[in-house]
């Protein structure tokens, strides 16, 4: 029998990628698309891929007795949504969006949002009800960091650039999302103090409490749709293969996570729940990169992943997709 | 039982859709991927999307006693690869090649190859055991005049104007497949003359022997990587409605053919095994738009749609992939 | 000494390159640049390449004592801006938008803007002090159609296939203009039925009054910022050398439209002034593509060669520019 | 009068943009465009933008009286050249490649080559006759820098993150260069080890001999054709305002690098001579960026400047170029 899912905030990017995704998923039933300034059209009429795949509407109205909820509200919005619609004590809640990332911030109305990147949590997010879903560039970069900080091996500050597609700005339009800016430009944006940093430090003190040293990430908007791409280094006294062994000992277990032996380009991930990572010396600095499809497994794909643990259905179901790659 | 299969030209475009389809087709087993030329690399090596997803290398020696065999050579290459190695009787073979899709030359070695566009021929491909697979800009043609053509309504020239992505010139590096050329750049080539024009006339005939109207068919290189636009319009003297009619009920079985009621955009079909098409009329021209990923539909999804069919899977099976979209 | 120069509507795509072409023009000073909405701010605080090049800001105020004053505005607001703002008797104006184009239109406050089309009505330009500025679509496919009707032989319907980059938008945000819909996107817009099929009709007309001939006009959104690809053809029964003859003794005075020998691509002519254009035969089918800059030869750089017959500058004073290329 | 210019491997990218900024620079005559393979071909058959702008062709002999050769050779093929061909006494070479850059190598045959950056090297290159053209990489970082290391503020390893397109990787084919590969992808190569570091060194150790930190330099390659985006920051004890005040000092004088107050994005100086710099302070971390075309004030323009200033002429002359910007 298939559950049940209601997804809160229809017609933005993330709720797209979670409609593509649970279509083909074999254990859950789309049962309402939430968007009150869609309700009525098609989804298809918005997410234009699904002409033949889907012939649910957009709706307004909400089913508080669903299994699984997933809110793709912007930042700010799930707390207040879920103030205003009470659902079934048994229904299972993933927000994508920021707002129960922190240790802080993640008891809400009671229930406690277990932070969901399975390549660290999974156990708790096997058993948790509530899933905070983690940030784009946050997975992309812990997933960079967290096999050395597992060994206290953060010894000095860490540098990350990474770059982001123009699916990582929201569908709202804006000057640097017209394609007439983007198009064969870049830029940065927020230089050391994008707000996922609070979630990477957070990683980083689970396993190496007394790291002290800094993340200096410079985020850049590049002119790509999809994916990120993160390099990052830091100082690291063993050698290569060290490193490598550490790494891939890690991610051993890991559903999606791999450790690539060759260098790493972006195209590798997009349109895949895939982390890739890849380990490099030079001299004394430990070069890390990792890409992720930053709507996946920086947002979507990575909250199936989470349901798919939740409910104790296979890891990797309804995301065995196909790069697009070219 | 899985099915096994092998593939010839490993290291190909259209090879590399094949392995990214086929690894998660639930009836088929890879059992070889043939390059001489990288014989004894991992598969993931070329296919780098592949990492953490198949383990398999790429190999020199053939096992003629597989199922299926997809023959993705150079135009040319697949009737000298088959003369110089024999498959068991049992062995069906999907040709990608525009070799054995003529009428004149559909025999060879004594088997006849069926012209495997399923949306028109589906009963003679379940009954085949060899299958010449459509040409790329063949399939969105055929596909946006056929339902006309079905009903003897092609009453004047027909006027085709299409582009196509990098990845049709295949993988070999020329002036206009390089970056600095391609990005940002529009042009055409092979006016009036495309090799596809002869399966194209072929179809027409098959619904409509008496047509003698040329097809003015315009290909165009456009600078993206994936997919095919076409625009074509001819003389109608029907209505809308009537010509929509024609659409939707010929294509009314059809699993990835749909007839869509807003206007296309080439994204809606990119990393999908779909045909979109959409039909208008103004004043006296009927202009039908159709659109399809030239590496899927247009190559490897429809080789493995064809498979489906031969062998009696569900024709949808391994084929129901998620947009790339953005 | 240098004649004074006014734009209105200052931020938009067209009036930034006309800034750019004019600071480097040696018979012209940027007398004011006007837009209410930026005044006061500076000009490269907008038209960011500028940082640099000007020092000037933005104006709410209007020297109506200028030599020539160019209109920027969205289309229907010149006429509005001119009843509004009183210009000297002896300023020149130049019109961006399509106002004043058409025949019935061309008396305005008593003044007759003439076609600003330099290769078929430069006499007329020369004696002029008000100018219609001619639209980027219709310039490139007037170019590919005027040899051929002022020679009388349009004898069939022509048949219209072009592309244009995001810039022939505007500036202002769309759905078809953010980045993640268009990057490695096509689509068509308007079929049959684009606003400059009137302009080119006008022209055809004035060589060849008697043809009754339509213009079957497909216009087409391509993933690129600037640039026009126009693909034109017709039956012709002459052979290609003397289509070629004709072509090239029409454009033998042109001071940027010049027939290429070697097929076309798009970025030949982008940030140029240039129309290029190819001439080819097949069959009874004559193809002649063109190709311009939407913003250049399309909009402001037209524009700049218009002022400069108008004074007596050199044609391509200004206007001798680098191309991009890659 | 003007002066004769010679140009070596008039294929290739530099050569090209150096043709396309000669024949309007109103001081210099192209004399000869030298390429063996292309011999005797139209140069706008190669370049071909230039349709319509230039007549001459490529040649395969050298007129060796020239005032100006343009050496756009191969890394490690100008020596080779000039040991193959002998120039008359008053020909003033401008070498491209990066033989002769530093100290130890910059005597050849006798004469003295002079490190071409205007910024920090104007009187020297006035006086010079021969140039070693700084890399495209090198002069972005160095620009950067420079400021910085003039007032011995270097304290820390700088850490520069920086993006190249296309162009940058020379017209030869490859792997990485193919559209289906470069578009809307992301990767970087030569981690830490790029061979401009040998020029960026030198130029820190000419202002701050004694400094002994490291330059953690990420090149990457961006799916873009021109332009180089490079971000670079290090630790810095003084303000916002004290820093921008040494880079604003520093480059007053400067003809084509400016201080801009805005954060950058890369289209700003696509196809301009320019270099734009922006300086940011957080914490205690100095965030520098600057942006150039790399085939303009990274090859060819620079190279342009550079005979400017050796033969007298406006610094500028020839290089006000109008940006591409969209």
């Amino acid at each position: 029998m298939m559950i049940k899912a209601g997804i809160i905030g229809g017609a933005g990017y993330t709720a797209g990628e979670l409609i593509r995704l649970l279509i083909h998923h074999k254990e859950v039933k789309i049962d309402f698309v939430f968007s009150t300034s869609n309700s009525g059209n098609p989804i298809s009429a918005i997410h234009q891929d699904l002409v033949g795949s889907i012939d649910q509407k957009f709706t307004d109205t909400i089913n508080t007795n669903i299994d699984v909820l997933f809110l793709c509200l912007g930042h700010g919005n799930s707390g207040k949504f879920l103030a205003e619609h009470q659902f079934s004590d048994t229904t299972k809640i993933i927000d994508l969006s920021n707002e129960f990332r922190l240790v802080n911030d993640k008891v809400f109305q009671g229930n406690e949002y277990v932070y969901g990147l399975p390549e660290i949590n999974k156990e708790e997010i096997k058993g948790a009800n509530y899933i905070a879903n983690p940030g784009c560039f946050a997975t992309a970069i812990q997933l960079a960091i967290a096999p050395l900080a597992s060994k206290k091996l953060i010894t000095n500050n860490i540098h990350v650039n990474a770059v982001t597609g123009a699916t990582g700005a929201g569908t709202s339009l804006s000057k640097t999302t017209h394609f007439t800016w983007r198009d064969n430009n870049f830029s940065y944006y927020k230089p050391f103090t994008h707000q996922h940093l609070g979630e990477i430090y957070q990683t980083i003190e689970k396993f190496q409490s007394e790291s002290k040293h800094q993340v200096l990430f410079l985020p850049n908007r590049g002119n790509f749709s999809r994916g990120i791409f993160a390099t990052v280094y830091t100082e690291f006294s063993g050698s290569a293969k060290e490193a490598i062994k550490i790494y891939k000992e890690f991610y051993k277990d890991a559903a999606f996570t791999f450790v690539a032996d060759q260098t790493l380009h972006l195209k590798q991930v997009v349109n895949t729940n895939k982390c890739l990572v890849h380990v490099h010396k030079h001299e004394n600095q430990l070069l890390i990169t990792s890409c992720i499809d930053n709507l996946l497994k920086g947002a979507s794909g990575q909250a199936v992943q989470n349901m798919n643990l939740m409910f104790g259905f296979e890891e990797t179901e309804g995301l065995q997709l196909k790069a697009n790659f070219f």
